[in-house]
């Protein structure tokens, strides 16, 4: 399939290349020339601008930082929905807030074009094996188009519903897991000042009510797993900074839909904290540093 | 064997009925006279205060409403380790806070006596199948001796440490659940004002990093799941305000041992206001309430 | 003066009123007819568009509810900056993010327009009685041409510095002033539920180092003052929505500038929860409502 | 007059130094001997206990650092309410929470014994230079009696009501100084942030609705105000420690008395947090480091 691939990123690069396994043949374009000469150099054909890569193609895949890159792209004068017509399904990878990925999607139905909101969780690791989760906004019948695609890419490919439903699917799970991540830290914490073996506690709270991804399968306390972040000094993994965007996204919807969210905006602080103590690089279970003794 | 069972409200007395079940001489102790009838009318023997019910038995259980009767049942004048010796074992299923379960068994200790404190979780309906868990702080020695009979009336029994750390373990567990519960009724709500389904966001959430028991297990949205409090209008389960009681617990440790728990704390204050407007008697799970639009 | 004012809501009506009694030949322009009729019958000239307002002005006020709707008349197309010239000063009197604020006075800058932000506080009682505190961020040039007019609308003009610091001024106060009130309606609630005399404890507040405006000047308990909102169902004054979204704009302001602001998270959240209880129209002292007994 | 003071610390000798100058016949007593042979040196008579010093006194004052002192000096076995009888009047200057004031209040009435709860504020300083504040909890009788050996002590001397009252003055006032100082910091920090002149920006909240002791008398910012601690790196004062104490005496006393207290439970972990980082013993303002860059 012909299909164009816009913003190479961290995550970007490693999600082209894997179509590029595929077979697919794809055109490709970013601001930053490295990325784009490293997979040209692997059979990518590099455009001069992201209608230039999109045009001709059956599909287009965007990843891109934030909200004003993600309208730069799409509804500028000369964007993706003003160069494009409706034989091209777009779909856009970035995290960003619902209500922008509902504005971009109603500008390009306007022209006839369909465009999904499909953010990914897995990190860059995910995004090299392809074992990434797909939370996809989208009508049925584009799903269905699109999703093919989408498994080469990652391992599951979740339909959440309409336009929009993507991010806000993602910003939710990631509002819960920024929670319940600290609650365990709070909870391992006050468990080791209380005196109870670390080890211990974490086997008691992953066979009970508090049992939770956070505790069982990415405990942030050094010691209690091997293979996560905090046996290598929170190293790698998924980083704060980018919890921090995502419990932005998440405040900002809920404060624009009139929800309250106490926790989240609690955690939305701790996190800006960390970040500001320096932590931002690390991975996020590294805010069980704000919780011990320094 | 000869037990003593005293304080018999609505989880000691199922629990208590399991042991005369198991084929125990009881003798039984509480201020309140109906359960003492309905269990002498099932084969215990009552005696006149808790002292005389332990008198001449292997082990004696206490099961209070909080620590102030703590206190007065074990360290009073007439209370047990004063009128008791080092022929018993006294366990105390009371959940209270970790200082004054080390205070205590380090009173019963001074005289000879082993003390373990083994708080539940379970609720009544796991006091009445015997499906309780107890977490369990004592000497290794004495957590042998005792544990074939907590097995009669629970299906877990977790040895956690020292004096003390069954009371940490129960606390820190329910201090995670309070936050995690919260935090999926903040994602859930936050998912419906912005146009998700719920059973959809749900399904995502369960397989993803934001899975946790209150979601999982125990959703606190309507319509999730059947057999949940959420199903019948949050009646049963584990009440608010027991769980209000327990955070105050925690979040009391952790000020006594200088540790910080910032979700603990605002998670406690919204109990207090769950309370406050009336939903104390209802499930824990029902704080989804200050979450909805009325 | 010739003289346009644009944007005729609850403040712009009186404060439109004080200019053409100041003897000013108005302009006036809003989307709305009645207050437009009403002020053309007291002598004010009726334009087409906002535009068609300012045109031959030598100043042009306008007073919008929010972000939206001040790009709409500044920046669109058909906007004042695009319709305008060097000759008139621009002055935006509506409370918005100081982000937008400094980047509609750029645009104007660009075209050589000198515009100032100058948002108020006092209310529309202030607006009515030309009492008005007027925040303003302008050139020190600009500050001095538009000062005389300001002050005819009310009594304090405080020049905060360039473009933008109105904006911070107000949001900074508010932030601070939504704090000190939950602050107050705590210490008041609990001093009554531990048994002291609200106005003693008032009174001892008021010349200790509690004290503040929410306290001294605005008490939010009943009986504690005459003349304030609490004194009359929390009618009139400052409206808990207004101050709701200006703990947006401070919130939203503060994570764009990477600034930990918990208290202000956490009341931004009560004030969220005060509007879903009810509470949206009445005065934001009413939020004392979340702390009594029901 | 003679009168005896027990509980020489910090706030202690200045305070029982103040009352030999005033002519007093003073007997002491404490369990560091340091203190005591400095005020023997001055004309004080050291005593070999609590109940020693107080025999033969019209008058006994107590200073101590916590509850649990309070409770062993006057209702342990050989503690001054069992040793005393009706003709001495005891005054506890300590700060402690408003329930055990009450409880000591009312097991010394059952001796005959009048008995008032005065906590102070005003600092090191202000015992020093007889300038503290002295929030009195007693019956009026009780009052008129110990107000005149009080002012020797201090400038203001404030009845707040029956027994516990004076303390829970005290919790009720730190608790909003605390919620208002943290309030200050992120305005004033949020300004920065965002650009606005700090010396502009507290001369605005000074005169607006933010204004406050905390910003117009104790301005936490360095360079704003001189003779603050913040003018000497938060050197003096009242210390991060001691705040912390009182907000949990606030939020204990909260939780027992079923009262919501969201900021205060927040500004306790802030304090908390603040405490772990190292600023302790400095200036409560200190927290303002919180909020800055590192």
């Amino acid at each position: 399939m012909n299909i164009a691939f816009i913003g190479l990123g961290q995550m970007g690069v490693p999600m082209a290349r894997n179509l590029l396994r595929a077979g697919h043949a794809l055109r490709i374009f970013d601001v930053v020339r490295a990325p784009v000469e490293a997979l040209a150099a692997e059979g990518a054909v590099a455009a001069g601008s992201a209608s230039a890569a999109a045009q001709g193609c059956e599909l287009a895949f965007t990843m891109l930082p934030s909200s004003p890159q993600v309208r730069e792209v799409y509804l500028s004068a000369g964007g993706l929905i003003a160069a494009l017509g409706p034989e091209i399904a777009l779909v856009d990878c970035s995290t960003i807030d619902p209500l922008t990925a509902r504005e971009v999607a109603a500008a390009a139905l306007a022209r006839g074009i369909a465009l999904a909101d499909a953010p990914v969780s897995g990190g860059t690791a995910g995004a090299q094996a392809a074992t990434l989760t797909f939370m996809v906004g989208a009508t049925a019948a584009l799903f269905e188009r699109i999703k093919p695609v989408l498994a080469q890419m990652g391992r599951n490919v979740i339909h959440c519903g309409e336009s929009g439903t993507g991010q806000t699917a993602k910003i939710c799970n990631n509002l819960l897991l920024a929670i319940s991540m600290i609650g365990v830290c709070e909870a391992m914490s006050l468990g080791s000042a209380l005196g109870i073996d670390a080890k211990v506690l974490s086997d008691i709270i992953n066979t009970s009510s508090g049992r939770c991804w956070s505790s069982d399968t990415y405990n942030p306390v050094p010691g209690i797993m091997p293979n996560v972040p905090a046996a290598r000094e929170y190293q790698g993994g998924f980083a704060t900074r980018l919890m921090l965007k995502d419990l932005g996204l998440a405040t900002e919807a809920a404060r624009r839909a009139g929800q309250g969210v106490m926790l989240g905006a609690v955690a939305q602080q701790l996190y800006q904290l960390a970040q500001q103590q320096g932590l931002g690089d690390l991975d996020f279970s590294a805010i069980f540093n704000l919780y011990r003794p320094r």
